[in-house]
């Protein structure tokens, strides 16, 4: 830390992004990324932005919040493009709390919340899951704070129902409910369709996982046209510029090609299945799981352990050190190849400790 | 603004970006941008990225920053790349003002420095350019406050020279100085040379003028290790994976490059050269510029006047409405055709205002 480092960051504990570790090659099952590649209409639009690129990039990104309006069914001033659902999720933050205006979420979620909220001095609340880590909808009705709830929820992968998110949303007019939906195409039910009843909810999405953009960092939000224009102010006086012209055309290339990412979902719920079986059957709790991954623990083995075994045999997952989860994994879905690897690799590593 | 929006940001003025319309195709002379097209280098990489393009960024961006560390003779840990300069500013003013330590800047500057400091809280003092809109170098020497300055400025294009610098650098070693050198490629003197002597300055540079990558969005700082680990915090408390794949390897592919580009910016100036003197020969005052701009003024047409009537002959140039500056505008140097058509165009119109 330097001798000028402001005093209000200087306790900020950053978010730890998955490892990228490059001294061999991996099968990655550790930052959820897609396992297909983009499809044609997205090389296209790339290769012909790039002799573009000495000309700035639109910053309404016109053509695709145009597309994602129609895709959605929802008005183009209902939607906002940003550098990833990371970006969008700031915004969020920062234009709707404040030290009056406190958030809360779960205390097993995704581990940025608390990195916004410290960033931008607002105070929050996790609240614990149950036991069996789902959301307890009660304890979020009428709770009368800003809100935020990724669904499915990370990194367990259960999701709430669109009734129990409606709950939340109607029982809370006079604040802010974020629902951040960056699995939601895996298998879960999406609540952008109560974004014109509800005016204080924000859906947030990502082009990372299910349209195989995580490289290209593209997220959106799409809410009431009044959450949508103070998120712009916050953006026009941050980075106008937030989505530059090769990502911009590529999400509009995914969107364009919705039905191969959409059948690529289906795939990755298909091989999700086939891992939760394959896990059970040797022994695992494995969470019930609309993402395109499991949280999967043994009781043969720690999760730290397995975490460093799979490693070891070229196998990255996801292991977090936090307590309440230090005895789970949490694997991407990958092509139905990678997750054989994994089940046999942890076979084998099974059976050698029983040795 | 919905009622949700907080009280912090609710005076925001966002920052207004130079005009895109779209309803003709322009001589763009308005946002600065590079007439010159990316380098095969570039186009390469981005094409081999696009295939990627499901995977994660780098958040590190290690090759990159490798590489722009040797060109700039730093060490790696003393660079960091963001999604264009302004993401790099923006870290810089959180991360090193608040409410005890205020920044100053010239009246006349980047018009986002303003906006930065709203948007974080920042108390700021814009201190008057002279009468011929040169910084008083005097005015910011032991000045003991945070210091943003740009060199060359904008929309002046008058530059400082390294010395002046280094005693405003020199002289407030317990306040950090921001030089921003977004257009000094195009004939001003780097401050990079001086951030191992001192380590209360960040110099930040972005591709998108020199470089031609303004719709890739890639911009750095070049600073002390201290000073580029705090910006590294905040930067991994908002967006890790703030640079896509594309962009990365674009701003290495130009790295890789740098003489096609640093010829382009010697062309660049001969092109300015020649409308500086056009510009005179037709009446201007044009201030003397070491960016790829002119700011000129003519007693015979209104700032406002010359603007519109540019555009309606399909030449965009920049105007501000704010006092001291409205009867100048800003105009891009392009290609020598383009600026024999500025030229010719403003000719036209003068001739007819004496009709």
């Amino acid at each position: 830390m330097s001798r000028f480092f402001s005093s209000k960051y200087s306790s900020l504990e950053a978010y730890t992004p998955g490892e990228q570790p490059k001294d061999m090659k991996y099968i990655k099952l550790n930052t959820n990324e897609s396992p297909f590649p983009p499809s044609k209409k997205v090389l296209d639009a790339v290769a012909e932005q790039a002799s573009l690129l000495q000309l700035y990039s639109d910053p309404e990104c016109t053509p695709l919040v145009a597309k994602c309006a129609e895709l959605y069914g929802v008005k183009k001033t209902q939607v906002l493009m940003t550098n990833g659902s990371d970006e969008i999720l700031n915004f969020a933050f920062m234009a709707f709390c404040d030290s009056q205006n406190p958030i809360v979420f779960p205390d097993i979620t995704y581990g940025f919340y608390p990195v916004f909220a410290e960033l931008n001095g607002i105070p929050y609340e996790q609240i614990p899951l149950n036991d069996d880590f789902t959301i307890n909808v009660q304890d979020y009705v009428g709770i009368n704070k800003n809100i935020v709830i990724a669904n499915p929820n990370a990194p367990t992968g259960i999701a709430l129902s669109l009734d129990e998110i409606e709950r939340i949303v109607s029982s809370n007019p006079n604040n802010v409910v974020i629902i951040d939906e960056a699995y939601v195409d895996f298998g879960a039910q999406s609540a952008v369709c109560l974004v014109d009843k509800y005016d204080n909810l924000i859906v947030t999405q990502t082009f990372s996982k299910s349209r195989s953009l995580a490289g290209a960092r593209l997220g959106f939000g799409i809410a009431s046209e009044a959450l949508i224009c103070d998120m712009n102010t916050i953006k026009y006086s941050t980075n106008p510029y937030n989505v530059n012209r090769m990502t911009m055309m590529a999400g509009y290339g995914a969107l364009c090609d919705n039905d191969y990412y959409m059948n690529n979902c289906k795939t990755i719920a298909q091989n999700r299945s086939y891992t939760e079986g394959a896990l059970i059957d040797l022994g695992f709790e494995v969470l019930p799981s609309r993402a395109n991954f499991v949280f999967a623990k043994s009781s043969l083995i720690s999760g730290e352990e397995l975490y460093r075994k799979l490693k070891s045999r070229g196998i990255l997952v996801r292991h977090f050190t936090k307590e309440r989860i230090k005895d789970y994994n949490r694997i991407t879905i990958g092509t139905i190849e990678q997750m054989k690897a994994l089940v046999s690799a942890t076979e084998e590593i099974l059976k050698e400790l029983k040795k």
